[in-house]
């Protein structure tokens, strides 16, 4: 099959490689339909080492049951399912408190931009969308589900958003506009938008946000603290991963406030004594687990209640997608979908 | 009157001071019938450079009211009262979400080692004890919700203890112990309590502690790892404020966890990228809104349900308070209450 496979820093190439086999009775194999490229790809795309044997990359899909193992239950060859960018039975203790990327015999998926997906625990990873077809126009929306929606719901969640919160969200890219969308639907009352592309910022706020900061860095705290009479919002969802919008979010936090990361720290260290303390400020955040949300988000993606799908900005095909990743790195396109 | 001043690292001296006297109209002046030495009270004892003009110092009070403001309602001179370490009008945005410790008007005592202290705000500060004598037995316990009773109270709180928790608390100082006592109340399952002097780990235990790991570090991670199956406790209560209380509270959390800090931390840097992502920890805590939590804890210590007042090994009086601080300094007393 044709997969996606990163030599290194800026060399992704699409080649052929074997096809995945079943190799545990809880496995399946999905022809994928969909699938795209995630913010957290261009990290490995900006540092991988060059190496002369490539790794494949992708964690993101939509797609067909082919094939199922002897243990695997619920799932039918035909089905159209969409993943969660994790893996995992959903049954363990860590998956019954909704913490599925802990799961006990968890992983993530490394190998989804690619004709062909092998699925551990697939009766606990995958979720079949009953009606929908292959050429749905909901799929982008649907696609959303694998990460970027349930990762900006995350965020929103363990911010504590709710009725009446005010809300920072730092990043104008598909998951801090998902969270957007996501603070609104709990309920938030304001939404600043902290982004720098206009097209961007404006699809935030047709998703919700109230105000956009363009300014960053002591500015940008400046502009928020002016909008919140100085005080700062109760959420802050940061969802870029550099330590410049973590110290950006410990700015703008409101005292008793939440600060929720759900972009990938890029840092070890940093500030972590008074800074959080004195203003009792929760920090929290992590892989999101969005096998845990997509129940409760599928039934307004499918009733079109929500269009997490617009952040896909772009369409490619399977061999196009070192064109994909070079327009997301250069901020020419927010999120590219891929059609194998 | 007679007061404690700290001059500098290890020079604390009682001398006489101008009485304390009213100057704004919601501020009362208490007679000071039980005080005490706060570990929090050992950083400026080790660390302030020398002045040639003392400092008062001290932050737990229990007294007798004197005098109150024009504006002061609810109190009358008389009223035996138990103040919060911090001082709040207890109606503003910050009080009434129960974060007294950030109220708009608010601060925190620093002068109540003393004979009088002055109260601002004292409506919101003060709570009057109805039917306690200035010779009730009940007054350590009492004094107890001034400060380490409330903040022990709050990292069980923040840090979402509840039935079936498993719970570390590290350090063994006041804090600590109440914070077991607290999460015991709260419906713990199992209390792990880190601490080396086994005085104080024994009382740990009558107050609620299921194991004792005295191990520091690597060691002791190590050993809470394998009192919980490798997984470490959904919540860690960490009071104590150095750097690597806090490290050992990143390896003995459980992916979902909870580190919740009442130790004033020591350092401003650390660990805060993926050791705190990867498992989706919480990281919460900062200085306790104990006002918040006095009318609830109250009835548990006037009914003697808790005694949290056992935290006090020593009694001095004024002039010994020097004593008082070497005592504590040296860790031959856990707590030092102090009759002026």
């Amino acid at each position: 099959m044709k997969a996606t496979l990163l030599y290194g820093a800026g060399d992704v190439r699409v080649e052929e490689v074997p096809d995945p086999v079943i190799q545990e009775p809880t496995d399946a194999i999905v022809r994928v339909v969909r699938t795209c490229i995630c913010g957290s790809d261009l990290h490995p795309y900006h540092n991988k080492s060059p190496e002369a044997v490539g790794r494949q990359i992708g964690h993101e899909f939509l797609g067909v049951v082919e094939e199922t193992g002897a243990a695997v239950t619920g799932l039918r060859r035909g089905d159209l399912v969409v993943s969660s960018f994790s893996y995992q039975d959903n049954t363990c203790d860590f998956c019954r408190e909704g913490l599925q990327t802990s799961c006990r015999v968890g992983g993530f998926f490394s190998a989804a931009q690619a004709e062909f997906v092998r699925v551990p625990q697939a009766s606990g990873t995958l979720v079949a969308l009953p009606g929908v077809g292959e050429d749905s126009p909901l799929l982008p929306s649907l696609l959303t589900l694998a990460d970027v929606y349930g990762t900006g719901y995350h965020a929103a969640r363990t911010g504590r958003v709710g009725p009446g919160s005010t809300v920072t969200v730092i990043g104008d890219g598909a998951v801090g506009l998902l969270a957007v969308l996501s603070a609104r639907a709990l309920g938030a009352e304001r939404i600043i938008l902290m982004g720098r592309h206009r097209a961007r910022t404006d699809l935030g706020r047709e998703f919700g946000a109230t105000d956009v900061v363009a300014e960053r860095g002591e500015e940008g705290v400046a502009a928020v603290r002016e909008l919140t009479h100085g005080d700062g919002t109760h959420a802050v969802l940061e969802a870029v991963g550099y330590l410049e919008a973590y110290e950006q979010a410990l700015g703008v936090v409101r005292p008793g406030g939440v600060i929720s990361r759900v972009g990938v720290p890029q840092y070890a260290q940093g500030p972590v004594g008074r800074a959080l303390f004195g203003g009792n400020v929760t920090l929290t955040g992590g892989p999101a687990p969005v096998r845990n949300y997509i129940d409760a988000l599928l039934p307004g993606v499918l009733d079109g209640t929500v269009e997490p799908g617009r952040v896909f900005d772009r369409v490619v095909s399977l061999p196009e997608v070192p064109d994909g990743y070079r327009a997301m790195d250069r901020r020419e396109a927010l999120k590219v979908l891929v059609r194998p």
